[in-house]
């Protein structure tokens, strides 16, 4: 194992909160393996670059030496919405849950080593709690601390419904962390509550209390929201290799350089060095390569990452596109805007009609690609390089 | 079965708010028992006359031939304090639990129909209940509604601790009559906020919503605070009948009429006569007598009543008391007073040496027997007939 310091200087690495870091540094010291958990939800298995932030923190503990646990919390899943108001979320089934678990698996173990990874369901322990227990692991906080977290105390001062149960829900992902003894519990920084319950949770019941580390949540293609699939901003891990690498070329210079922040696993220093030779004037577009390569093969493999590299650079032809590329924002309407109305408002043309005339000229290319359909629209979310002959072009990011 | 109309009149005697009186008259004209439901705490079985207000209620039921449901709520006195804090408040094992609803069973039975009263014990359903389905159950209320409970409101708003699971309890009170199918809860005025969720959780299970009753808490000894065993005010079921039938004519007037209305199960139109037969000049000794005569008889025979009236005549020998006494109230220092004090401060004696001086000579007697120790104490709550010779009367209270 390296050196408990060592292991910090890593672990920091795009990490937002670590809460205690001096915690934390003592665990390292102790010099065993640590149980790291983090904590997924059974019923969105379908993965995209913003979970892998998470996923790639484990990965790291792995390398490190350490017991990395996949949680799944199928527990409250299986409840489903016992308000009754919410019909389209239905419990969920064993079966389902099953079924979400091997999806989830044969994604998160594109990153994760399979081996070395520890998956539980919570379910093993919540189903076998009784009314009692859970009264008396409600017992163990207080009404005012969980009015604290901010969603709860928005909706509270809002008269928005908060039902009773919903004070439940981060005593129970808490106690998971009871259950397993964890030593660190990963998450998003919208979990940050949650988590601490857990470390408070844990010296309730005797425990030394966990070290919560969260990672910022990822932006979108857009750069402004989080990467999400109802913003349609999002990459998933299983968008085919051409898909993910033209996805990964659209994104802003500046977005590229946090991706190399939370998704890369380029070492810190060499990718200060791609920073330098950025500045030095090295061309951010064969930065931006060398990140896609890195992704497209991780999730497909290097085969596939150098083909879909060739395609893209076909259609990009040597020449045809300038050195850079102006980055505009539009805004949708209604969630998304027709091509006419986006080369008009981010300048490519003057109007719509001379756009509409320039598409049926062939005129207009999309990420490289000829444009045929004037009435086409491209919703909220989504960031596109669009040509106007050969010397108009754009980067061009529909906001929502 | 007496007509909806009729019941009606006699369940609004002492009531202090029925909720809702439109739905009781429904219930009661559909001239089938209605299961009248009322809970008990498993802790505390030494029963007083406060206790006995519901208690009388339910006998009413049982006279109008429902069915009555003594509930024991035992599950949540076995899960006992999980704060850990009240190191004094431990779980209650099933054998306590035993041995309490023994003790109860043979103090209760003084009042109501042994064979037409069904004894259950809320562990039964509650003690099955997985914590999944107390998730469900807490799924049914709201926060906000749970901060309106008087005493949650009152602490929340104070910075008092509330701990999540004591937003619990009431839903679990509340389930108790989903699980009995309850028609009628019976209960204090301090718990109309539990026996309202129980209505609203019925509803929410597809139940008609129970009818709430609520009886008004009985004062004490002092007239002014609630009947209690900590402001040693109280006459416990169990006292000796010489005991209780002194400690009934030491009561004020006024609160002779409220135990009247609330104690006795002599018919209203019988009382009004009382009250008119006093307006007209009878002496209220006499109507006080009466009252002891019935309640003692309750609980210990007409045969143990007639001695201890005898034996309390015996000490207020005939013309040694003043047709009306004085009624005077004094404070208590720490919770307590003593009698030098309290005879001077009821201007009986002009000082505490005048005081001394007459208990050392025999001149002082309290409830008509003689005061031997200068020293004596009288506790917070407590009210005496003391004399200082034969001119000089008062029936003291000793308030906090």
């Amino acid at each position: 194992m390296l050196s408990a310091e060592k292991q910090l200087t890593e672990i920091r690495r795009g990490v937002q909160d670590i809460l205690v870091e001096e915690d934390l540094l003592a665990k390292l010291r102790e010099g065993r393996p640590l149980r790291v958990k983090a904590g997924f939800d059974p019923t969105a298995p379908d993965l995209h670059l913003g979970h892998t932030v998470l996923i790639n923190k484990m990965r790291l503990f792995q390398e490190l030496g350490h017991e990395v646990i996949f949680l799944i919390g199928d527990f409250t899943g299986m409840i489903g919405d016992p308000t009754g108001r919410n019909a389209t979320r239905p419990p969920l089934t064993a079966e389902d849950v099953r079924r979400n678990a091997e999806t989830y698996a044969s994604q998160i173990f594109t990153i994760l080593d399979r081996d070395r990874t520890r998956v539980e369901f919570n379910s093993t322990w919540m189903g076998r709690m009784s009314a009692a227990d859970l009264i008396g692991l409600a017992a163990r906080h207080t009404v005012a601390r969980m009015l604290e977290r901010d969603d709860f105390h928005k909706r509270y001062k809002a008269g928005k419904a908060i039902a009773v149960h919903e004070f439940l829900y981060p005593l129970v992902q808490g106690y998971d962390s009871v259950a397993l003894r964890a030593d660190i519990e990963l998450g998003g920084t919208d979990q940050k509550f949650n988590l601490l319950v857990g470390r408070q949770l844990q010296q309730s019941f005797g425990q030394a209390p966990q070290v919560v580390l969260t990672m910022p949540l990822l932006e979108g293609l857009d750069g402004v929201n989080k990467m999400s699939k109802s913003l349609n901003n999002y990459i998933g891990i299983t968008d085919g290799p051409e898909d993910m690498f033209g996805k990964l070329m659209s994104v802003s210079d500046e977005l590229m350089w946090r991706y190399y922040d939370l998704l890369s696993f380029e070492p810190v220093a060499e990718v200060a060095r791609l920073r330098q030779s950025a500045a030095d004037g090295a061309n951010p577009r064969d930065i931006k390569i060398r990140l896609a390569m890195e992704l497209v093969g991780r999730f497909h493999g290097p085969d596939a990452a150098q083909q879909a590299q060739d395609a893209f650079l076909r259609r990009f032809r040597a020449g045809e596109l300038p050195e850079t590329i102006a980055e505009v924002t539009v805004h949708a309407r209604d969630g998304r805007l027709g091509v006419a109305y986006i080369l008009r408002e981010a300048g490519l043309v003057t109007s719509t009609s001379e756009a509409l005339r320039m598409i049926r000229q062939g005129a207009v290319r999309v990420d490289g690609e000829r444009l045929d359909d004037g009435r086409r629209e491209v919703p909220a979310g989504a960031s596109h390089v669009f040509q106007v002959g050969k010397r108009r072009v754009a980067r061009i990011t529909v906001l929502g």
